[in-house]
This record gives C-alpha cells, structure tokens and sequence, in this order.
C-alpha cells in the first residue's frame, strides 16, 4: 500500500528564515494527528539551514528545490548533493517546469540529477507533465512516455521504489483552477503503464498531483484511484490551508 | 583611491558546514594584520546561513554564487535577493562563467541580476571575460565592450560605484597558469575605458583578476596599475594560502 504523500514548494515566495521558521512552528503542530500522510516541504534555498535546524528529529521531510547534476566540482553557484546529506535533508526537487523553462535546464541535466539523488538515497520528487493540454488519452499518453523514458533511461529498475513523481501540468501550474479530475486520473494511470513497460514496479512509486491545488479540489482528485497525494503551492503559504489539505488526504487516503 | 580586494569563489567544492565553518575558523584570524584589503567569499549554496552567522560582526564579506532575476515569486531553485539580505551578506557573484557556459544563463537574464543586486545595495561581482585568447588588444576591447554595455544597460551611471569586475578570461579559467601578466593589464586597461566610454567613473570601479591565481603569480598580477585584487579559486582552499595572497596584496597594493 503506497503511503499518501503531502508535499509544498515554496518557490521564490517565503525568503527569509524568520519567515520560513514562523511557518514551520505554525504548521507542524498542525499536523499531529496526521501521522498517515507524509509531508515534506521544499523552502526557498536561502532557508534551507533553518529548515534543517527546525525539522531535526521530525518526520516532516524537506529538501532543496534543485541540485547539481555532479557531486562537487566547478559548478558555480549550484546546490551540491553533498549539501542536501550534510544537512539531513532527505528529499529534493527536480525538473520542475520553472527550471526547464525559465532556467534553461535540459532533460539529460535533469536525467542526471535523478540518477544522483537515487545513488545518494536523497528522494528525488521529480515534477513531469506535459506542455499542452492532451486531446485524448493516447496523446497524453506518447507526451508522458518521451518524458518518463528520456528522464529515468539510466536508473537501475529496483531504483524506482525511491522515486516520487509529482505529475504537474505545465499548462495547469499557476492558473485558477487545476486539471479536470478524469485528465489527471487518465495521466497518473498513464504514467503507471509507462513504469510498467519500462520494467518497473510501479505499485511502489507514489505519484502526486501538482498544479493549482485548493481546499475546493484537494478532496475529489485524490479520491482517485492513481492519486497518492498532493504537491502544493502558494494556497499552501497559510499552514491552516496546509494541514487542511493534509486532513482531507488523510481522511481520503488514509 | 580604490582599495584593494580578495575574494574566493568556493564553487561546489567545499560543501558541508562544519568544512566551510573550519575555512572560516582558520582564516580570519591569519587576516588580522591586513585591515588595508577588502576580503569576501563565495561560499557553497549549501553553507550560506552558516556563514552568516560565522562572519556576522566581521568585516569579511560574503554572499551567494548566483541570484534570482527577480525579487521573489514562482523561480524553483533560485536564491532569492531577499534571502541575500536576509543574511547579510553584502556580496553576490553573478555571470560566472560556468553559469553561462553549463547552466545555460543568458545575457539578458545576468543584465537584469546586476540591476536588482544594485537596487538593494548589494555589491554585485560581475565576472567578465572573453572566451578565446585575443590576439590583440583591439580585438580584446571589442570583445569586453560587447559583454560590458550588454551587462550594464540598464544600471544607472551613479551605481558603478558599487560595481565590481571581476576579470576572469574563460580561457585561463581552471588551467594550470594565469593569463600573461600584461594581456591582463591590458584587459583591465580595456575594461576602464570602457567603463568611462559609457559614461561612467571608472576611478571608482574595483577590477579584480581571476583564473589560476596562485602564491607564483599573485605579486606580479597585482602590481599591475589598473588591477586593484585577485578573485581566488582552488588555491585558496587552504587558509594559509589565502591568506598569504592577502598579505600578498597589502604589501603590494595596501
């Protein structure tokens, strides 16, 4: 049984570290009587040692929001892996669409950052989706496999279990309102088929639905059956909304 | 009269905090005698909040490798100016050339860097330099010019004060030697007048050397007239050694 998944993303948004401190001492009591759902939270990078400090001996997780595609070395103002371990962070984000389209990052960057992360038992939640909006399930099917393929083509099959996918549709993210619950269902069954073909087990890969979550929709798409949880953005910043999202999980998935 | 500085870029060499805490432990007490340098570094992404809390109170400056183009908002993976002030620091590194030439930065993208970090009053250094070996100091000045006035557009005259260049020709970067000492003058002669070709004072812009500086060939590049310190790389990885180039530079231009 897949264990339901909570996760934040805090971008650009929340940069200070008394800020990030204020939201963490507000949120974590909040989420006591929800031990059936995990949580992990990726702050902004200028945060992350007050996050480390924070979460010490919880089992809330957390990680950076990129890292570099090598372990040390000349790469000028990259997250090193070695960062993420020395500070017991036991997740990190990669590929996410603001990185690929704002930043330049390319897929075999990224290929390499998952392969990484895996060989140094780091998490990697890893954001996939496609551009545009698919016309039916065969489309978002083929647009969802060149991902999945050119991304994992170098992990070893028994590397899939550490895997977190966070299917996020790039035209989704930012918007108003998320993807209808059907197209996100039809996607995260998609991308279990995909990890079959590819020789995976994917009944052990969790995949999060990320892109425009709320209070409103958080209920209905993890109702579904390919749904283990849920990958938040700025309706997240208030630690209220957070633990009420983790509540509906918890009582839908739980 | 400019006064001198040294700088160290870290890169993702020295990843962990207790690591990047035993550089600073070590360091700042070998740089007491030389109050006439500037000193900062570049530490790694993963160590920043460390060397916050090590060099608050201290003169040494410090600050991140790279920065977000915007102050805040929906930029995964980036480090946000406000994480920057934040901490403190008083420095960042922006364009290096690994930046550019690994992870895809654009012109564009740094010009609006060195913008933001000197609206919020923190000293960008800018890392210039041209890719091949010029054959002349003609060709050298067209090829900084074109960086130069892509970079600065948008700043106004009066913040060239705060500007400091760091001269790092691409091709010496990482290699065994230096660039000669006179094409190296004669860069920073360049970049001076263009400086005052845009407008601006260049009486008042610090230009600092960086590419395989070493204890060999600190003294002579940093005798040369237009170039006011040295950007330090894998050399200064050991205390003693940066601090020896320090000393290096007050004897020769404190």
């Amino acid at each position: 049984m897949r264990k339901p998944l909570v996760g934040i993303n805090m971008k650009n948004y929340i940069n200070t570290r008394a800020q990030t401190s204020e939201w963490l001492e507000a949120t974590i009591p909040l989420l006591e009587n929800f031990s059936d759902v995990d949580t992990f939270i990726f702050p902004s990078m200028g945060t992350l040692e007050t996050t480390a400090n924070l979460l010490a001996g919880t089992s809330f997780g957390f990680g950076p929001q990129n890292m570099a595609p090598e372990k040390s070395g000349p790469l000028t103002g990259e997250f090193s892996v070695e960062s993420i371990i020395d500070l017991n962070a036991n997740y990190v984000e990669i590929g996410h669409a603001e990185r690929k389209n704002l930043f330049h990052e390319k897929t075999s960057e990224i290929a390499k950052k998952i392969k990484l992360a895996l060989d140094e038992k780091i998490t990697p939640v890893v954001c996939v989706g496609e551009e545009v909006h698919a016309n039916d399930t065969n489309e978002l099917k083929n647009a969802l496999k060149k991902q999945i393929e050119a991304l994992f083509q170098t992990i070893n099959l028994a590397q899939w279990e550490n895997v977190v996918l966070a299917y996020e549709p790039e035209w989704a993210i930012g918007k108003a309102s998320s993807a209808e619950t059907n197209y996100i269902e039809s996607a995260h069954q998609a991308l279990r088929e995909i990890i079959r073909e590819l020789g995976g087990d994917e009944t052990l890969v969790r995949i999060i639905y990320g892109g425009s979550v709320s209070k409103e929709n958080a209920a209905e798409i993890v109702r579904q059956k390919n749904v283990d949880g849920l990958f938040v953005g700025r309706f997240g910043h208030k630690p209220q909304n957070f633990a009420d999202i983790v509540s509906i999980v918890s009582k839908t998935k739980g």
